[in-house]
């Protein structure tokens, strides 16, 4: 058993959207070309790479560590934001510095909120992070009340249904059009190579080699990744 | 507060995506035309009725309940799966008959389980739909490991994660397309019109002409909704 999952190819887990493009470049770079899923017409969720040694799935961002830690990829890319909202059993390898974005508390910007402490106690936060929010607002001794919802989070405020709102924020437009103003950052995120503990133990070598060139390829000259 | 409520404009939460334009065109027979959301390039999320006396919120599927049982928007179009997977505290009004689907037990073709009691205790099935699946494996007394997955659960069997999935079919092609087949039914969905309960208690009569008028417009000639 052991033999066969070694030898057999290498299965990378890949978000769609924002992080798609820089993700099939670094593995690009590093060898393993998934290029074909950038393709404007695929429709394909299996890909292999184009020289047949792997594949790659493509799922929806909070699926990706779900698939590694399941062991069904032994690799995937994935925003640090859903790894603290999930907290799966999957190993954090590198820091790819792409997909920047912040985690913030965002208010509306005529309400005069300048800081999350300033918030009343049991007002209502909506997210769709509500876990990271949670543990945030416990941290400042803070209660309130979080509503769970899966998008446009920015409508909680407008419609008066929250007072804040903890949601991703990289360029901060979709703040500026909705009125809103983040007051308040959780933590910053990007993406990150994750992998299946497992299999990262049971490597023969080949695993470990693709990522330490992903690790050292095309990475950005900077002095933090973060 | 409750005259200044009964007298605000109706808000309307309708679901983005494949409810959308039968939700629109039922409510514009109704006499509140929301086809602005119907433009290609609609980006708003809050749309007034033409009549400007009411308006829309576009939001995702889940979020629907959500708005209405916080008393956000009086009324609501959602899938009934959505009501039976998130359980909040909303009435269900109307069934709309449009949006037919059901919410059944995959596996893939080839696997020979025929209906759900033939999977093996403790076998793992991925859903969007935990809840749902959840209540029906108990109900069946078959102890599954539930994966919860966000999108394209079909990858569950074809990776090998999952020995079967509950998703809602309407067509069956991808299913079909996905080498899966359909074993059994958990329950019929359709779109449902929902509203906050207080709403309707403290409603002068223009939350009740507008139900009844949905109820009885364009409904299909058919004998039984369901």
């Amino acid at each position: 058993m052991i033999t066969a999952n070694q030898r057999s190819p290498i299965t990378v887990a890949l978000a769609k959207g924002a992080l798609l493009k820089d993700s099939v470049r670094r593995f690009q770079a590093a060898g393993l070309d998934f290029s074909d899923l950038l393709e404007e017409d695929n429709r394909l969720l299996m890909v292999p790479s184009r020289c047949g040694t792997a594949r790659a799935l493509l799922v929806r961002n909070a699926d990706v560590p779900v698939y590694v830690a399941y062991g069904q990829a032994q690799l995937g890319v994935v925003g640090y934001d859903v790894l603290r909202e999930h907290q799966l059993p999957v190993a954090q390898l590198v820091d790819l510095s792409f997909g920047g974005c912040r985690m913030a508390v965002a208010v509306k910007a005529s309400s005069g909120y300048r800081r999350a402490a300033d918030l009343p106690a049991h007002c209502r936060v909506a997210s769709k992070f509500t876990r990271c929010a949670e543990a945030f607002f416990e941290q400042l001794d803070l209660p309130v009340e979080l509503i769970h919802l899966t998008g446009s989070v920015e409508l909680g405020p407008i419609t008066g249904m929250s007072e804040a709102i903890v949601d991703l924020v990289a360029t901060g437009r979709t703040l500026r059009d909705n009125g809103l103003v983040a007051i308040e950052d959780l933590f910053t995120s990007s993406a990150r190579l994750i992998g299946h503990p497992l299999a990262l133990r049971l490597d023969d070598g080949a695993l470990q080699g693709l990522v330490e060139r992903i690790a050292t390829v095309q990475r950005p000259v900077q002095v933090s990744a973060r």
